[in-house]
């Protein structure tokens, strides 16, 4: 029983990053309150079949496994290893249990549902820089409301919890998952290639829309498809507005889903008050297969990747329910933004009443433990240390973890004298 | 796809479920940061070598398993289904792991380390009324410290966070695992046969004494040991003060043992102000073998089991650094707490500011949108809601979801008129 660290990709938090992200996560909690979300929890664990049944895309992939137990264990097939033997698996995001959740309790829970979710989720990923195999979640959805009231609710809400927590100059880029498929399908594509064509395309961040061409080509044997989908895609890139874009969209285009982008965009442009923009982006297109309208995301010329992301989905809760529920989501990459916040300022938010009572083990400890209750009293954080012989050397050690004052005890003195760290 | 339950054991929490845990871990947390405690955090999974080191003791039967991935799975024993099928394993408490993390991060830590932890743990047991196989638990330690400075500050914190959460009139119960081995010793029970004993008389409270007497016997095969140590307990529990029961105890005692039983119970009884008690109860074992000195628990006449429960453990971290660290923790049953809470007011701590904005699809959007930013900047938490033909059942609703305020959106209205839910 040695080993110290814990399983690989997964972090111990020292306090000072605890501190932080219990702060941002405040701060994002009260944004959401303020909109009215209520905070639901699922258990870590779900049943596995749950966790395999194609909602989860590529994350499906990915599911820590739980052993069976006991009989359970010992009547499951021994031979073959394989999925027989697990019973349960942790999440793998908020989204697939939060649908099984609503489905499962429905009557119990408001009409419509605003929830918001802050947790960890677990996906066995190979480990790199900045990506973990636990990581904290924090997703905000409502169910039960048609498009574009959730949208705009969704969006803002996001946009004020980014703002509180001291971003700016963000972008709100938008499409809608049935623009990409009247694309796609006024190009020439067959509906059972628009998934591979978005996945291409998502890509074009990282490859370029030589490499999304190349691929496209190379998977769909269809070079005029692929040639006359990218070159719409480009001349739209070009165009600065909405309107502009959107004269450059095909005519087979429902008028609806144009209305509702542009309901959207305009609500929240004129919510937003120049402190961030948003706009329509046709290149959109959000990994998960399970969106069904608008998507959108949350990025910044300051930072690599994106801030948030979300979307309509119509079509899942229906999986569990036996009828289709409209839902929609908006996820803050939680972890993204605690690496930005962390390089930004990497002394934690301070506890400014944080005060260190020094006393010697010689001393009456019911007079020690009284004076510490009197500065709790007066709303100092007090935390009793026996005083070093190293005083210096004990106070400089404080003052690193944030300690903001000291008071060496001294049974005649009344009241306390109470020193600033800073000072020493 | 359609399993809509939880895992066995397993539960959904509904927002109004959340909102009163919520609540809780605020107040505690406050209390304890009052007391100069910060959060810590360790991973949910642990490599499963560190969860059957035996420091668990029984639970370390009820670890929930993580089959290995990938290659290694393939590498594995396909026909032995056992251990070698899983690398990993959930938490089936707080402690194990923060001794882990205390060893592998200590030349980053505070020392002392006063850690604060609020965090799921999971075990496999049978499920129960009240008892799940994912549950909360809430426990401070204090890493780094001796005895009696850490048991005064932990039974202290612990008494305020219960008191700030409403109970009264509990008692701190403390004994010393000293104390229990010297009875053993005394009586005539031989080393490897003390946690026998210790286990057997941790079963009082449900067998009776005769139960236990017969089980030692059974056990044991030493009548005259066994009536010898009762008859002291029998004896002690019929003296009110640790004065009295002290005389009871063999010579062979330490005296430091008795001295700092002595100033932890002095100590607390002079903060306690009356609002709760502390005695000497020779008969508490607390079930856990990794205890090295003083043992507490904090029960109420109320409540048939108790609130908290901790003590020291001064030889487990050494399993982990090689070198042994003094630590004490203690640990609010929160599970319990809540329940109690639940059951104490059935209704929800009200954000006493919740309002519905109710609007109709055809109302201009931007507007419903700038008149819930209105009321948000005065302070409701605004939920925008589709008006519903039956208002009067729909504010029937919002009531019940703690809803304080509704306001039926209305273009002409300058400011919007608010209505309070209790006045319908």
């Amino acid at each position: 029983m040695s080993n110290l660290t814990p399983p690989r990709g997964m972090r111990d938090l020292l306090p000072r990053e605890v501190t932080l992200r219990d702060h941002a996560t405040s701060v994002i909690l009260e944004t959401y309150r303020k909109y009215g979300f209520v905070r639901v929890e699922t258990p870590a664990l779900e049943n596995i079949e749950n966790l395999t049944g194609g909602e989860g895309g590529e994350n499906e992939k990915l599911v820590f496994k739980v052993l069976k137990r006991g009989e359970k264990l010992l009547n499951s097939g021994t031979g073959a290893v394989g999925l027989d033997l697990a019973d349960l698996g942790l999440r793998f995001d908020l989204t697939v249990p939060l649908a099984r959740y609503y489905a499962g309790n429905f009557s119990a829970l408001p009409n419509p549902l605003k929830a918001v979710q802050i947790g960890p989720v677990w996906r066995a990923e190979r480990p790199q820089k900045g990506r973990y195999r636990q990581f904290t979640q924090c997703d905000i959805d409502i169910i039960g409301m048609d498009s574009p009231f959730a949208e705009v609710e969704l969006i803002l809400a996001t946009s004020d919890a980014l703002l509180a927590l001291g971003f700016s100059n963000f972008t709100v880029r938008i499409n809608d998952r049935r623009v990409l498929q009247s694309l796609a399908e006024y190009s020439g594509f067959q509906p059972e290639a628009f998934n591979r064509a978005f996945i291409a395309l998502d890509k074009i961040d990282k490859i370029g829309i030589e490499g999304v061409r190349n691929e496209l080509i190379g998977t769909e044997q269809n070079v005029e498809a692929v040639e006359k989908l990218l070159d719409v895609l480009t001349k739209m890139s070009t165009q600065q507005t909405f309107e502009q874009k959107k004269g450059l969209l095909p005519d087979q285009m429902d008028r609806p889903v144009y209305d509702a982008l542009q309901t959207v965009i305009d609500t929240v442009l004129a919510q937003a008050g120049g402190r961030f923009g948003i706009l329509f982006d046709p290149l959109l297109v959000r990994g998960m297969s399970y969106y069904t309208g608008q998507i959108f995301e949350i990025s910044s010329a300051e930072f690599p990747s994106s801030l948030a992301g979300g979307g309509r989905y119509d079509k899942m809760i229906g999986k569990f329910l036996g009828r289709d529920i409209p839902a929609c989501g908006f996820s803050i990459g939680f972890e993204r933004v605690i690496s930005i916040l962390e390089a930004k300022n990497p002394t934690s938010p301070v506890h400014s009443r944080k005060l260190a009572l020094l006393f010697e083990k010689t001393d009456p400890l019911a007079d020690v433990v009284a004076t510490a209750r009197k500065l709790r009293d007066e709303g100092y954080a007090v935390s009793l240390q026996v005083k070093r012989p190293k005083l210096r050397k004990q106070l400089d050690e404080l003052a690193l973890q944030d300690f903001s004052f000291f008071s060496v005890f001294d049974g005649r003195e009344q009241p306390p004298a109470i020193k600033t760290l800073a000072a020493i």
